[in-house]
C-alpha cells in the first residue's frame, strides 16, 4: 500500500447549532445560493448542510433533549458549535498535539458520524474553538 | 469591461477572538503546521493568520480596550467571532438578503480592513453566526 498524496489541512465543515433547521436553512441555501448536501442525522441532531467552496456549513438542530447540541444551545444560544479540519495524518497530528501539551477530548481517533476517523481537541488550546480533526477518508 | 468568471461562494476566513495571540498562534502554525499569512492589524485588533486550504483562520487579539474584539471577549469569552464568505456579487447578494427579510448590519457595502467591499449580516438570520460577506477583489 502506498501512502496517498497529501491534500493538506483544510476546513471540512463548520458546525452551527440552530434551534430550528427549517427556519435557517433557506438563508444559506436559497438566499446565499449554496448547494444543499444530504447528510444523515447524527449525535442526536438533525443536520442540514450546504457546500461553500471546499467546505460544508452544517446546521445542527437538536433532535433529542439533552443531546450535545441541545445542551450547547441552552448554555450559549445558537451559533458556531465546532470547526472540523481535515488532516492528512490524524494520528501524527494527535501525537504532535500531545507533545505540545494540547489538551485532547479524544486521546485516540474514533469513528465519527460520517464513518471517518475523528478526534476532538479541547477549546483551551485553540483560542476557545472546539476543533474536530478528521481523516479525509474512512479507514 | 467583461464580468469576471464567477468563483462561487466560499469561506474567506474564520475570525477567532483570542486573549493572547502569542499563546494561541503556535498551535495553529506549529502544531497543525498551517502556513502563516501576514495581515495588517485592523479594527483595534492584532491579527495573526494561517491558511487552511482556500480559507484563512484569523486570530484577533484586542489591541485596545473597548474595541469590538475586546467587548466580544468580555461578554462571551474567546472563540469564533465571525465567518467571512467570499461572494461573486456582493451587491446582488445584499439585495437578495433584503428581499428575504434578512436583517443587515451594513445596508450597503463598505470597504473592510483588507480594502475589499464587505458587509455584515445580523446573526438573527444566520443561526447565531456573525456573517461577513466580502467581494473577492478590491473595487
Amino acid at each position: 500500500m502506498t501512502a496517498p498524496t497529501p491534500r493538506g489541512t483544510r476546513i471540512a465543515h463548520i458546525g452551527i447549532a440552530v434551534r430550528d433547521l427549517a427556519a435557517i436553512l433557506p438563508f444559506y441555501r436559497d438566499v446565499l445560493g449554496l448547494p444543499e448536501v444530504p447528510l444523515a442525522d447524527a449525535d442526536g441532531a438533525r443536520i442540514g448542510a450546504v457546500a461553500a467552496g471546499e467546505s460544508l456549513l452544517e446546521l445542527l438542530e437538536p433532535a433529542q433533549p439533552g443531546s450535545p447540541i441541545d445542551k450547547f444551545i441552552e448554555k450559549r444560544g445558537p451559533g458556531i458549535h465546532h470547526v472540523c479540519l481535515y488532516v492528512d495524518d490524524l494520528e501524527g497530528t494527535l501525537a504532535r498535539c500531545k507533545a505540545a501539551g494540547v489538551r485532547l477530548i479524544d486521546e485516540t481517533p474514533r469513528i465519527g458520524a460520517e464513518g471517518k476517523a475523528i478526534a476532538f481537541l479541547h477549546p483551551s488550546a485553540t483560542g476557545g474553538v472546539l476543533v474536530e480533526l478528521s481523516a479525509y477518508d474512512a479507514p
